[in-house]
């Protein structure tokens, strides 16, 4: 198997069994890893276009486009829309809905999945196994513990999601849960495992469930730097 | 690659490198996407039959049964012995056990797992990377927010198995873990991140670990009404 | 697709559509599934090699080496140098970096990462989902709930990883965190959905966030007991 599209422009390099569909873009020096699928068709598309062949379905997707210098490993799926700008880096089996922008620089952990549009700012880490729903805002160098998970609906299911906000340079803990609406200001820190039910103002540093103020990011930097030299 | 076994019965698309084995049968209009494999023996199976061709894995399988217009996304694996009925909708990466029976009109989002006989009732809402063990029931109509971790054991590794029951209607918030025997009842709400260690009735609202009745459905209600027109 | 090194030595049965690279050794009576990569070469050798092909990149690989009735479901990607001792079984998508040490006899459930140099002692039992990074060390016939999250940065990112050890048959249930650096003795209990930040004893039951004592290892399997029996 593998596919590339007659419509696809494919500077970097495209490994066996992989497709590549629509009017997808991959900027040079760029490396497409086995199984992977880029520029996906919306569901929309699919339901209505119920395509029959790896011609038609070529010919639903509207392609996406891959940056210079990105490394996209085995089993990612990236949908049509989505931009990822230079030197992103994705684990495996990473998922990538319509519509999200990721920043340059950014690395995704295996297993990951932004499901829905979501803006990532550059140099942004997100580990492993997060969960960021359509809607997520992730600032610049943001960092995102593994199994953190992020939420678009105060009453699920509703017909009103409001995304989550996460600013520049903000650090989220593992296994972090935050609720729908909910802005995580700049330099913010969420300690592992808590549950953020409302806004967390720059600089705090907030822990539990609810998440509360217990300290503030000068003085995670500060417990950091003799932890790093302990 | 991609192999369809002479034994199914195919109606809707297979598309290419998708496995079918056994005497599966999937119904019309149903969409099976890449690198989807449809029918998997189980683990007693192959360890005694270690196949080792197409053709013998194949011969291993008792098929599963796929209804009509359904939508089965890339990398997700079905068991044999499985049965979803019409329109059910998975994600990708979705893994369903051997005896798991799905209704019609299910959605499951990408990277869930259903692993072992797990039921579902119609217009079912899984969202992704949700784990239902074996021997847990879900009613009609119910949502499972994401990250939902139900089990199945109380005393782990233990030699008794006791399946949680959601029954119809429920809503399980993101992040919730549920311990093994547990039901909760019709029409109850779940708030994200807690932790159910026992029963919970049916239009109760409970929250928080171990979570407590603090509302009911009607009160849940009436708030999402006001949030969706807010 | 699919396509086996010259230079590897496989006893046991490749599935059509598995990659297998560099100097990798399979054991008899091993079952590799489809779509399976083993000897995936590292994140360095990768950005720095480039291959633009299935010879360059087998080329770089040091292969990893499989025991004797292994058996690895579809999906699964082992990196170089890693090491899976005898009757080692992996559920679909599994996902081992560089330099893991497996024993014999271990489980591991689908959707799992060792993302790193992780050490897992004999008939460890590792349930779904489990996301164990770099330093970790689990112990002999330790059980580990699915969903549970592992840690290994106190003030991330930072430069300092300190690895969580679990010593010999500890339990730690569903959705646990464990925070980094953190040991866990033997035959000690975690209950589902704890947050452990400091060290617990051997033969301790710990419950909540933070984990405290709350029983012991004693009084967990009489438990167990009257409940199998009831």
């Amino acid at each position: 198997m593998g596919y590339v599209s007659p419509r696809a422009r494919c500077r970097g390099h495209i490994s066996h069994g992989s497709i590549i569909l629509g009017t997808t873009e991959v900027g040079e020096e760029s490396y497409i890893d086995f199984n992977t699928v880029v520029g996906y068709p919306s569901r929309e598309k699919l339901l209505r276009g119920r395509p029959t062949s790896i011609n038609q379905l070529d010919a639903l997707s509207s392609g996406a486009r891959i940056g210079v210098g990105c490394l996209i490993r085995s089993g990612s799926v990236i949908y049509e829309e989505v931009e990822l700008m230079d030197r992103v880096e994705l684990g495996h089996n990473v998922l990538i809905r319509k519509g999200s922008r990721v920043g340059c620089g950014v690395r995704i952990g295996s297993g990951s999945q932004l499901d829905g549009e979501v803006v990532i700012g550059d140099d942004a880490n997100i580990q492993s196994m997060v969960y960021l729903p359509h809607l997520t805002k992730v600032g610049r160098k943001v960092f995102i513990g593994p199994l953190v998970c992020v939420t678009n609906d105060r009453y699920p299911p509703s017909r009103k999601l409001t995304g989550v906000t996460i600013e520049d340079e903000a650090v989220i803990g593992a296994g972090v849960l935050i609720l729908a609406g909910v802005t995580i200001g700049s330099r913010a820190v969420v300690a592992a495992g808590s549950i953020v039910v409302r806004d967390v103002e720059p600089n705090q540093l907030v822990m539990g469930s609810p998440a509360k103020p217990v300290s503030d990011r000068e003085l995670f930097e500060q417990k950091k730097k003799s932890y790093e030299s302990g």
